[in-house]
């Protein structure tokens, strides 16, 4: 895979070449460049950004410099490409367009900085992407989280040709809890389940408790979700101990003296 | 604002030092450090992680390093802290938790990395957050995105007083377009509106485009919102446009001719 990236502060993507990116480069999973698309700025003060039309606060990125720095992308590098705008508008990332974006063989990202940039731009763009609803001073942060999670999904990347496919998402449920040496810890000790060698006992275990965490967390992801009919069982047994706990610290709540209440928010 | 980063790749977060983070740095609007647990370590290899309980593949996150950083920070740093969790079962950051998070004195950031880390380590936790439902390789670039949406919102850190409450998300809109010159390019025209000075029409203009592109978009951010009587107009014509132009693009498929689709299919 090529990721060509087109941004004003191309050493803040330094940090890619850290860890798993790193190893995706040395081993020519990846070819990864960062242009600073100020290079294609015609007038003597490298200028890319001017007011905007109609009035306002903040300045926009002009279209020449972008429009530019595209053509003599797509003259080095012909053929097929995604190009991907970081934008509030744009569709939310997740894993699966995580998974379909690693089957690409060219991704370039746009990254946006200052407060805005002109409409046409727009045109070069094949792809709008958001992360999510909250606002950053330019893409690239954005544009590296997403590089991160496209590239590890590339065959090879990874170490562990295990890790991917069991993380959370993948299986379609949050992570069940881990625990590693020592087996007591400040008080607090690991579950006697996962120290007892049975697997089929831990197996079990952990898929109870990736659908409990899964059910108290984040209960939208068990709506599309088929469950074997154990996994039907032990979810059942997760909703019951839920409906449980729920009812009696409502019994605790009701045993409190009358007045306590009042007498707390006097204070 | 003090910020602090437990992470094993403290060089990752170089970057923040450009850009708007290097100058809220910069003018001491906020403190920010890096510390590298893997100094916490004690043994003489210098491990930070171990195999899992109940066997597995992958690495987790051993408590004692991270529970002994936070000792220190605790020491060093008395007081109040919001201690923070990347983790894909946390609560979704959006721009309400960024405004509540920078009214905060200290914020930690944990990173975890590798497979995961001993579910102990929650325990030192405040606040767990999540940026959506993709898995990336480490807590870092997540954490990066966080603080920068977290420090632009601290006072006096943007140059410009004006741009923060009219990004997205702030007015509960998407942003309407914006041009800048040239007022022609490649065959594209700023729209003539923009052009001649009339402000009253101008503001119209974007608040009209700001309701389209959010009503096409994301409908779902106008749910909550509350117009004034002029929004509530332009909002109804914005959805008699859409009515139209659905209309349009149906009139248009059923004029095809007979057969026109099943020919398409054939090839």
């Amino acid at each position: 895979m090529r990721i060509d990236v087109l941004t004003l502060f191309p050493d803040m993507f330094a940090p890619l070449t850290q860890s798993m990116i790193g190893k995706a480069l040395a081993n020519d999973k990846l070819a990864f460049e960062a242009t600073d698309f100020r290079q294609y700025s015609h007038d003597k003060h490298h200028h890319v950004d001017d007011t905007p039309y109609g009035g306002g606060a903040g300045m926009l990125l002009k279209p020449e410099p972008l429009f530019e720095a595209m053509d003599d992308l797509n003259a080095k590098h012909p053929g097929k490409k995604r190009v991907i705008l970081l934008d509030p508008a744009g569709r939310r990332f997740n894993q699966t367009a995580a998974s379909e974006l690693a089957s690409e063989d060219h991704l370039v990202f746009i990254c946006g900085h200052y407060e805005g940039y002109d409409e046409r731009i727009r045109t070069l763009v094949t792809d709008e992407f958001s992360l999510g609803d909250f606002v950053v001073t330019g893409g690239e942060l954005p544009a590296m989280v997403m590089i991160d999670a496209i590239v590890r999904l590339l065959p090879g990347v990874l170490g562990n040709e295990e890790s991917a496919p069991t993380d959370s998402f993948s299986s379609g449920l949050l992570e069940y809890p881990e625990y590693t040496r020592p087996a007591s810890y400040r008080g607090m000790d690991v579950p006697a389940v996962l120290q007892n060698g049975d697997h089929q006992k831990i197996a079990k275990w952990r898929l109870k408790e990736a659908l409990r965490r899964t059910y108290d967390r984040r209960p939208d992801l068990l709506d599309g979700l088929e469950l074997d009919k154990e996994g039907q069982r032990l979810l059942r047994e997760v909703k019951t101990e839920a409906a449980t706990r729920r009812a009696e610290a409502q019994l605790h709540a009701d045993e409190k003296p009358a007045g306590a209440d009042e007498m707390n928010e006097s204070h």
